[in-house]
C-alpha cells in the first residue's frame, strides 16, 4: 500500500518534516514572531486562533503563507482572555472568556455550540483571506474526547482539510481509534507528531531531528518576539522567544536538518493530496 | 443656590480639575500607562474599557485608584478588535466585533441589548474588584442621541454614579437639555468637559489651564506608552504617547496648574457627594 510520504512525491523511506508554529493571532508578540518564522525561518505552517484578539492583525498581514486554523475552545491565560465568535452560552466560563481548561469545557460545553462555533472561525479565517491549509485544536480539546473529535472530523471532511493528530502510540491512551477513523473519511494527517507538552520545543526537536522517522513527522513551535506584552500576561513567554529565536535566527539547526536528510513541507501538500483523492482512499500511514 | 464646587467643598470661585486618562483596558501599553498616569502623575481618574482585550490584566493590577467605567459599544479599530460580553447580536458588525462608528451603532443596536451589556460592563468591572467610580461613554455613543442617554442616565441613577456630560455649550448641538435631565436625576457631572476631538490633549490641556473657568472641569487623556504592540494597531500612537510624558513626565505641567490656582480631584468625590444628596437635590452647575 503507498505510503503517505510517498503520496506526496517522496521516496518510501523519506523523513519529511511540518514544522507548525501555533498561537498566530494570540498577541502581537505572536504575529510577528509567527510571520518571521514562516518567512526569514524554517517554519513551513502556521495556526491561526481566530478568536484571539490579535486574529485580524494577522489576516491583515497575511501574504499567502500556508496557515491553517488552530480551532480554539479555551482560554487559558488568566489575566488576558478571549471568547466563542458565536452565541454560545455554554462556552463561557463565569468570567465571560473560554473556560481556562479542558476539562472545565468538556464539563460543560454542549456539543451543538461547539460544531457552529469551530465552523464559524473556520469560514472566518476564510472569509479574511486565508487559504486554509489544515485544522488541529488548541490543548488538543477535540483530539481527546470521542464526542468533540467527531465534530473536528467533520469539519475536516466538510472543508476538505488534513487534520493534526496525536500518534499512533497516544492512540491508545486516548482510547477510542481516532487515526483509524479520520482515515476512514479521507481525512491526511501526519504519521507522526511529536507531544512537546506545553510550550518551548527546543529539546523535543533537537531530539527528534537526531532520529527523526520515515514518513511525515509534524513539530510544533510557539513563536514570539520578547515584548513587555507578551511578558505580561504569558508565564511562558521565554519558552516562546526561545522557539522564535530557535527557528528563525538558529545557526545549528537548517545543518543539523540538512545531514539528517529532512524534506521540509507545509500542510498545503497533504490538503492537495486530501482533496485529490476519492474518500476512502487506500493509504497507509506509517 | 450651592454650586457643584461649593458642594465638594470648595470656595465658589475655585478652579477645580478632574484629569482623566481614558482607556484603560484597551492594551497592554494603555495599562501601563494609564496605570503610571494616575501613580505617578497627574491623572486624577481613570476610565476601564470592560469588553477590551486587556481589561482582565488592568483589573489584575488595581491597587484602588479612581477608576470608573468607560461603557464601550465601538470597537473603532481596523486590525484589533472587541465585542459585546453579553449576547447582542445588533451590537456586531459583520466581522464579529462592535461597530467601528457610532454611526452604525445607532442605526442598528437594540436598545435592550444596549441596556444589558451596558450593565453587565458595569457589574463585570465591580466584580473584578473595581470601586467604580463614574460612567463616561467611549466615543460619546451614549451622550448624543437621546434614546442612548436613557440608558446612560438609568444606568448612573441605579449605580449612583456621577457621569461624563458635553458642556452646556454643546448642549444646542446635541439637541436634547441632557444636562438638565442628569440634574433632575441627582446625577452629578462636571461643569465644563473640554472637548479634545481625537486622541491628543496637549493643545487642549495648555490652553484650558491658561483659561480655566470656575468650578468643576474634566480634561481627559489617552496614556500609552510607545511599543510595538500599540504601534501596530493604533494610528494614533504617538499622540497616545505624548499624553502619558505630558501628565506623567513634563517638569511644566505641574508648575501651570500651581499657578492657575487648580485643585485636582477624581471623580470619587462626586461620587461621594451625590450619594450624600438626597434625589432631585438643589445643586446648580455653573
Amino acid at each position: 500500500m503507498t505510503s503517505l510520504a510517498e503520496a506526496l512525491g517522496f521516496a518510501p523511506d523519506a523523513r519529511v518534516l511540518i514544522l507548525n508554529a501555533d498561537d498566530l493571532g494570540l498577541s502581537h508578540a505572536a504575529n510577528v514572531g509567527t510571520y518571521e518564522a514562516l518567512r526569514s525561518g524554517l517554519a513551513t505552517s502556521a495556526s491561526l486562533m481566530v478568536p484571539c484578539p490579535w486574529s485580524r492583525e494577522a489576516a491583515s498581514r497575511y501574504r499567502g503563507e500556508d496557515v491553517g486554523v488552530h480551532l480554539t475552545l479555551n482560554a487559558e491565560h488568566e489575566r488576558y482572555r478571549w471568547g466563542p465568535i458565536t452565541q454560545a452560552p455554554s462556552l463561557l466560563d463565569g468570567d465571560g472568556g473560554f473556560p481556562r481548561t479542558v476539562d472545565d469545557l468538556w464539563d460543560h460545553a454542549d456539543l451543538d455550540e461547539v460544531r457552529r462555533e469551530l465552523r464559524a472561525q473556520v469560514e472566518r479565517a476564510i472569509l479574511w483571506g486565508f487559504d486554509v491549509s489544515h485544522l488541529d485544536s488548541h490543548m488538543s480539546a477535540l483530539q481527546l474526547r470521542p464526542e468533540f473529535f467527531d465534530v473536528y472530523l467533520d469539519l475536516a471532511v466538510d472543508f476538505g482539510l488534513p487534520i493534526r493528530l496525536s500518534g499512533a502510540s497516544s492512540e491508545r491512551a486516548i482510547g477510542f481509534p481516532c487515526r483509524r477513523l479520520a482515515a476512514e473519511e479521507g481525512v491526511l494527517f501526519p504519521d507522526h507528531l511529536v507531544a512537546v507538552g506545553g510550550v518551548g520545543s527546543r529539546r523535543a526537536i533537537e531530539r527528534t531531528v537526531r532520529a527523526l522517522r520515515p514518513g511525515v513527522t509534524e513539530l510544533y513551535v510557539h513563536p514570539a518576539l520578547d515584548t513587555p506584552e507578551q511578558r505580561a500576561f504569558d508565564e511562558d513567554w521565554a519558552a516562546r522567544v526561545d522557539d522564535h529565536h530557535l527557528v528563525t535566527f538558529d545557526a545549528e539547526l537548517p545543518a543539523r536538518l540538512r545531514r539528517a536528510g529532512v524534506e521540509l513541507i507545509g500542510y498545503r501538500q497533504l490538503r492537495e493530496l486530501q482533496r485529490s483523492l476519492a474518500p476512502r482512499a487506500e493509504l497507509q500511514n506509517n
